[in-house]
């Protein structure tokens, strides 16, 4: 039986394999999507892993309203060059390679030309559900980009990144994401200018786990702060310095101050203001989580101490290759589970339930392919 | 008739004039004070005018809860130094001298290493209403400090700034708050870096034209945002750029995304998702009135645009120099209309109604002091 299918390939398109949400409602299903032929700026990989972040899930299910179905999920793709255009320098078959979350940008712009095409003024194409209006990505420009979970993709080469050979491929993946997450608010609020910080992570999973390594690895302390008292080995075993319980007042009394910088991952609704007590004067807290419930901001505080609310989203092409080679050098990484696609949805519910490990998810997509009884056909 | 007091002068102080609320619903009345003899590193100044800021007046109503009487108000002194002590370097006998809004710190902390005394980690002292806990202070340590609502003053040399010959007299004192309260961000957010920006001001009053002349001072695109398209004229003729008018939709839809900072001066309750669709991505909208109730903060666009919400809180006092020489370089000072101390109340009420033309009252002290109906007998 033919699964739900998108547009069928034009001449410059090539037909692959691909798992997608049909509704916000149901499963994970093999499908088949269209994608660009190379052309000459760009890079073709198959993919060999793809990792799962908490984005997918949120997009899966339609939370802003905005996803287009059938939707294929994915932005951190790990993959092994196979064709490249006659004009590609960066990269040459057989290199292995990264795409994060978006695939083409404007590159004109003041955003764009200071390395932070994520913010392009005209708005980044997503790796998925993104609109082709920039001009980089080949194929049906009326058909919206399909992610990561996929056999292949077909990139401009100014979206691909190397992957140092240092780094597992398996691990590579959630970097291009959950890496650069973290690393790129870090990069932004002075962690990298060589200033030792004390840096607060809220939030144990698979991005806050990452988040202490990178600190770690830039040499600050690293306060790990969870609601959980139960995520303190973990925390400590990934490199956190100091260990703060958000819901016991003796602990957040005890650690009152201490962070110039706080990274908060919680992607459910919270209150902030729980958390604003841990900055140290002149301190930013970044939030990064998708959460939609307004919070209520006290000014005063923010005056008394010169504190800075702010968000931040992923991180430009030039920091992400930056977050990349820092992760070989000092080889750190993700901590993975490898699935496979048939395991997607178990994945998904395990994101959304609890992520009491800091796992990240990453989809054998070699394997997985080789499962007949989950391809389209 | 002996009208209210505070403790009778210790042998290490002497008695002085000043005008005082005895409480939060009274007048401003004629009061005696004790201020500290000089010390080998303080510095006495006959008090020539003092400035009347909108912050006075919520101290002075006790709109924190924290005001204690009586209460004498004032934190814009500028005067002219009659004594120093043994040990004073920076400023001597003859010289025209400004204090803000505080009057000690510990000086040891990193923010008041890094030159922000007002972040102070221990606690500034206020100028008025401040606890006397560092050290720097003379006199009777269990009373609270007095503004500059008075004859004169004596404090450490660390916290007196010199006022340049440039300054008129009359124009001076409000630098001492209102202009800083300006300038520190604009230093703090990268508008003395050298590279032209586009900074907004929301609020067209005393602080606000101060903030329009800074920022066009130092080279910069200014556009000032108003509630009320009456103000147009007075800001361009300060040298704003651009107007907005936040209650006009088409004004707002036209100035979109144009601001890489704006500094927010309003006092009074607002919603300050109003403001935040004129920041540029990346930018930074600066919060600096004494606002109580919480702002709902929508975490999605901090996020995909890189936005920080901040607050700031006067200056240190290098900075302070700082802004009294590039005000006397640009010829630049606040609008001041010069009252007497029997006007206070007056004034205080024209703050808590409008401010249309954007002045600075200002105590002419020494004529205040002859007027012998409103002195303490």
């Amino acid at each position: 039986m033919e699964t739900a299918s998108l547009p069928a390939p034009q001449e410059d398109e090539y037909k692959e394999q691909a798992w997608a949400k049909t509704s916000a409602e149901g499963k994970i299903e093999p499908i088949f999507i269209a994608r660009p032929n190379v052309q000459e700026n760009s890079v073709k990989f198959e993919m060999l892993y793809a990792g799962i972040c908490h984005t997918d899930v949120h997009f899966g299910e339609n939370i802003l309203g905005s996803t287009s179905y059938p939707f294929v999920p994915g932005h951190e793709l790990m993959g092994k060059v196979t064709e490249v255009g006659a004009k590609v320098t960066k990269v040459k078959v057989g290199d292995n390679v990264g795409v994060g979350c978006f695939i083409d940008a404007c590159l004109e712009c003041p955003r764009c030309k200071d390395g932070d095409e994520q913010y392009c003024d005209k708005g980044m194409t997503g790796t998925y559900g993104g609109d082709k209006k920039h001009g980089h990505v080949g194929g049906n420009q009326t058909t919206k980009t399909c992610g990561g979970y996929s056999g292949s993709n077909v990139v401009h080469e100014h979206f691909v990144c190397k992957i140092p050979d240092e780094i597992p491929a398996e691990n590579a993946a959630p970097i291009l994401c959950a890496g650069i997450t973290m690393y790129d608010p870090l990069r932004h609020w002075g962690a990298t200018a060589g200033k030792k910080m004390s840096i607060g992570i809220i939030g144990i999973g698979g991005l806050g786990t990452m988040g202490i390594k990178l600190a770690k690895a830039l040499g600050h302390d690293v306060y790990a702060i969870s609601t959980s008292a139960s995520k303190e080995a973990l925390a400590k075993e990934k490199g956190a310095t100091h260990f703060v319980v958000s819901s016991n007042a003796e602990s957040m009394t005890a650690n009152a101050g201490k962070c110039d910088l706080i990274l908060n991952t919680v992607s459910a609704d919270h209150d902030l203001n729980t958390y604003m007590p841990l900055l140290a004067k002149s301190g930013t807290l970044v939030q990064m989580g998708l959460v939609t419930k307004p919070h209520p901001v006290n000014q005063l505080p923010l005056m008394f101490n010169r504190q800075k609310i702010a968000g931040s989203l992923i991180g430009g092409i030039a920091a992400t290759q930056e977050c990349l080679d820092l992760c070989a050098k000092h080889k750190i990484w993700p901590d993975c589970q490898v699935i496979e696609a048939n395991q997607i949805d178990w994945a998904w519910e395990q994101l959304k339930t609890s992520n009491k490990d800091g796992l990240r998810f990453v989809i054998d997509v070699k394997k997985s392919l080789a499962n007949d009884s989950f391809i389209a056909k």
